[in-house]
């Protein structure tokens, strides 16, 4: 082992991350193998236990090695290696083209009779439906007729209070006449987006980036900017540094929190240099922080606004993931862009649906989100866990699997020529639905990739899904040879 | 009186209509003068019995004369003359700016204790509150867990088809895969209108034209090209001819069937004519038919769609001003446009409340809609009447009154100098919304309109609401003079 240099002004610990990196990197420590126990590499290294310890947190913080209770470290068992294969170095801002094939996706996932593996629709893992259903009964015997009528353009006051509240908890202050409450998230990102942008201009997205994103920046007549996207972290901050002194970008549109399709999550102080960064330069951020409430560990996810000094952050939230997505009810937070996003509320979509917003602020009050939230987050982290193990059972040996810190998505990387197209099409043709790469890309960049959905009760259908899934992937790449 | 020309090509009952109308503008014949009866006139003129009572007809179409029943037939007490008050010559393409205003009419409407004369919301006047209620918990019970997710993106097929089946029974034959749900009418316009114009692109629209579409046109970067409109039938089709000659015009954005705010219903024919008129100029048609099915007697307009051959009509339909104004649920039929519209559906708002969508096709399917219009029309007819009576009593004699034959609006005109933003802030120090006329119009006209809505169950609160309404409007003119 190659000593340490006590003198450096990096931090002792980096040096040893970068030490268990090299030999991961390199194939000395290979996937499943057990790292020395602190006392041991302690002593090996002539460093403090605490030392290595922060180390050991550190990888894996990165999703490099994992704990296991009783056992100690290990090096996870595989893992998706984005430096290597998500480069988008020279990216230029380009239209965005896949309209067909995002088509044929929203359409299969409500065909009878398919597994839906294609939609992320993490909530339904463990739904809230008895709770739910009576809050609404409750509403309409004392909302009555007023429950049929419109609601305020820009949201229900108890429901905007609620959220507001809520962000307090989380150590935010948010004025509850700010909340705007949307037709779920996705209107508020156009919202958002028509806010700080005009036709023709750059939006920076991350790479793979949520295809919903890149459909809307095509919409609206702009152009997406992919940036080199880190899948511990998120966007590589050097990439987008340069990338705004190259380029005239006009917004970014960012999952800041947790990542959709990585399953990433982002440090606080992530967070914290990215708006640094943006505000900076004067750039606005739309941060579609939707997965935000659905981190599988720790506290959860603080939004790139509360570290925002300028007003330049735009938050997205929904309760699409978590709780209800065909009450279609989201909001955005519209930093000091209120004005623009109530007129194109006003204008666009007049105001969002009554009852379900009174549902739901009744069911916030009653603690019964939370309530629901807590069960469904261990419920989601166990399903990631067996997809994964069942990828890895059932795929090629260097399939790559994402290792998400929460949300309800795996994203596959196929090693070898495939077309997630046609895959697409051959597991419609067995009745299952996934999601293929290529539209996670204005450059139709990951053909080799596709997302799938642990959102869903598990199930010995979705185990056969895989299984189908993985000789479907194999077939393909026999073809291919 | 004058002989008629019986050997003129012109209809002879024709100029029987042309022979009143004179001697009404003249002031020969002045409001509330009873008409000379079938047989006394059919005699002076020469002229049959049936001639007669065609012109009658027609002259009660136009909204000129009122039978009364056992009476005979009156000149009506008074009447909006639009040929002089609403011309709009030399009108320029031009940008929209009210939105303060329009923002300030949006947040009146909620506020606590106020009354709202200021919302468009006929179902109100006779709620289906219970019987939608239990549809809605019908629903929780069978759908369960599936009630909360996603709805298909372009709508849940249940509703689409008794949607189309509605259509089909009035006439038209509409395919269900063709019905795009959206989120409200407003979001239909909003997906017509960017399916079928640009940025910077020309639009034309009615004058006065309900200021959601104004809005609209700001929000997307198009411009306003304002339109003489008769308050019987419509844009003039003159007007409208020779505006296409002059301007690039992309798009039509009118309310083809019954107008906001005018009331006014045009004729099968009319409709034809203005679709024959633009497929000859090869511009689509974007008809807001949100108020189609409240007409007060006959049948149902025909939406201007089904008179279309080239499919360049775009029909925005809604259950906001007939059954359920919070439930968000509007449709398009999108004719030769479904992918672009369905296109910008996914990427502004993915999909519709699923919830509402299942209620609104058992209320339909079991036949409960109907029973609502059926009862709801008479009531709308019978407010209308009513208010019109009450500002008779209380406004200045010579405010002009409109005469709606459908939906749930009065519009009108106070002669002399009034600014109808100051008459909006007098009357919300007082507790009441109304409607400012200057928003119903990009080049600011009609600053001495009002738009109040009679869609409310009818109270003395609202006729007390129109005293002081009428006591402020001439505050206002003495203060002018």
């Amino acid at each position: 082992m190659i000593a340490l240099d006590k003198d450096a002004s990096e931090f002792l610990y980096l040096q040893v991350v970068d030490l268990i990196s090299e030999q991961i990197d390199k194939g000395t420590l290979r996937p499943g193998d057990r790292l020395p126990s602190l006392r041991r590499l302690s002593a090996k290294l002539e460093v403090s236990i605490p030392t290595v310890r922060q180390a050991y947190l550190e990888l894996e913080r990165q999703g490099r090695i994992e704990a296991r209770p009783k056992s100690g470290y290990f090096v996870h068992a595989k893992r998706l290696n984005p430096l290597v294969s998500m480069k988008c170095r020279n990216c230029k801002p380009m239209e965005v083209h896949c309209q067909n094939l995002i088509d044929r996706v929203y359409v299969s996932i409500h065909q009878p009779g398919v597994l839906p593996l294609g939609i992320a629709n993490p909530s339904m893992a463990s739904p809230a439906t008895k709770t739910l259903h009576r809050a609404m009964k409750r509403i309409m015997a004392r909302a009555e007729t007023r429950a049929l009528g419109y609601a305020p353009s820009y949201g229900e006051p108890g429901l905007c209070r609620q959220i507001a509240y809520r962000y307090l908890n989380q150590g935010g202050s948010v004025d509850p006449n700010e909340v705007l409450i949307t037709n779920g998230g996705q209107e508020a990102l156009t919202l958002a987006l028509k806010s700080v942008a005009q036709p023709g201009d750059v939006i920076a997205v991350e790479s793979p980036s949520y295809y919903g994103l890149l459909e809307l920046i095509e919409s609206l007549d702009m152009l997406a900017l992919e940036i080199e996207t880190c899948p511990i972290e998120g966007v590589m901050l050097g990439r987008l540094d340069k990338a705004l002194r190259t380029h005239r970008i006009a917004a970014c549109m960012f999952s800041s929190s947790i990542n959709n399709p990585l399953g990433c999550l982002s440090s606080d102080e992530y967070r914290q240099d990215l708006v640094t960064l943006l505000e900076k330069y004067g750039v606005p951020l739309i941060e579609d922080d939707v997965y935000g409430e659905l981190h599988f560990d720790g506290p959860r996810p603080k939004p790139a606004q509360f570290f925002s000094r300028k007003g330049q952050v735009l938050t997205v939230g929904s309760f699409s993931k978590t709780v209800a997505p065909g009450y279609r009810i989201g909001w955005l937070l519209p930093g000091r862009y209120g004005e623009q996003a109530r007129k194109f509320k006003r204008a666009m979509s007049c105001s969002s649906g009554l009852l379900q917003q009174l549902t739901l602020a009744e069911f916030m009050a009653a603690h019964d989100y939370d309530r629901h939230l807590n069960r469904l987050r261990p419920i989601l982290k166990q399903n990631a866990e067996r997809m994964a193990a069942c990828v890895e059972q059932h795929f090629p040996a260097d399939t790559g699997i994402s290792r998400p810190r929460g949300g309800g998505v795996l994203w596959l990387e196929i090693a070898g020529r495939i077309d997630s197209g046609a895959l697409f099409d051959a597991a419609m043709e067995r009745c299952i639905s996934i999601v293929p790469g290529n539209i996670f890309s204005a450059g139709s960049r990951y053909n080799n990739f596709i997302r799938i959905s642990y959102g869903h009760p598990w199930s010995t259908e979705i185990e056969d899904g895989i299984a189908t899934l993985g000789r479907l992937v194999r077939q393909q790449l026999q073809m291919a040879a």
